[in-house]
């Protein structure tokens, strides 16, 4: 018997299963924490870089999350000089923080012509600013956005480790990874 | 005359005032969105890694930011390995993404007593856990809290730069640096 509401969290397989259910959560939800993540990638110059992603497909049986991103941006440049990243979900309904390592490929051109076609209009804003995302310009409003089937890109991240913790009443952390099957382990929070 | 509400978004000085405002804010209040900042490191093996942290202190004179943390926690060994990092802060309230590079020194032992004998009671529970953060345990609960001022280490974070990005109706995204004396610089978002 536990007093602890959650269940889930005091079992490997159901805090897996649970932070991937709060993954396809975040895909179906606008609202939901994990529609959101912070992705943390490691720049050029070597100063690692952290900003929020739009989270927009998950696949639990290959471990892989897809975000979108204007192929010009830092984040890219930085993921092909660093292909290895992390995706940050802190989730206060569940009490739940995941920590994802990611390998990460950058798609574009043709491969990604199927998934251009499903972006609604408003969101096609997002890809295409010019000047290119983070160059100077003069004033505050001083670009334009363009949407631009050629600035978009897909970042496919398959997942090599979770590290979940849940911060209930007491608190719980495990590790799960692909190498040994996402069998899990206990870990001291 | 703008339709915007936000009026200091408009603004770099504007702008790099609400940044620290927010920062204090999250200091202040435990409800605030600073109050916990996603960490980036770079891991010793070379993954960029990122988890919660809790803001414990905010110097805007000084740009720099105080974490606390367990000294046996992954990310001192990641940061002693590497001390240039990020926080990163979504704040829904004011629309507002900071991105903070920040050079991080470890403090621990005697230099940071004065602040140990000022951490409340039920706070010193996250310092001294056994086995140590991170190490596998056979089960669930498998670790016991023993707050222990050998533990305990503050983070103390060098702003070295900002990149804010306000998505209220228009997008703006400016870039504060310390090597130019904060003065900002307008970017494409």
């Amino acid at each position: 018997m536990t007093s602890d509401p959650q269940a889930w969290a005091a079992d490997l397989t159901g805090l897996h299963a649970q932070v991937w259910a709060r993954l396809l959560h975040g895909v179906a939800d606008r609202q939901a924490p994990a529609r959101h993540p912070t992705l943390a990638t490691l720049s050029p110059d070597g100063w690692p870089e952290a900003r929020t992603v739009v989270l927009r497909a998950a696949d639990p049986v290959a471990g892989t999350l897809d975000l979108h991103t204007d192929l010009y941006s830092a984040k890219v440049a930085a993921l092909r000089h660093c292909a290895r990243a992390a995706l940050h979900i802190w989730d206060a309904e569940m009490q739940l923080q995941s920590r994802l390592s990611v390998q990460v490929q950058v798609l574009s051109g043709p491969e990604v012509a199927a998934i251009w076609a499903r972006v609604p209009d408003p969101s096609r804003q997002s890809y295409g600013t010019m000047p290119r995302p983070g160059q100077p310009i003069a004033t505050d409003l001083a670009y334009e956005k363009r949407p631009d089937a050629e600035s978009f890109a897909v970042l496919r991240c398959t997942v090599w480790a979770i590290d979940a913790v849940y911060l209930g009443p007491e608190h719980r952390r495990a590790r799960f990874a692909r190498e040994t099957l996402w069998q899990g382990q206990w870990l001291a929070p």
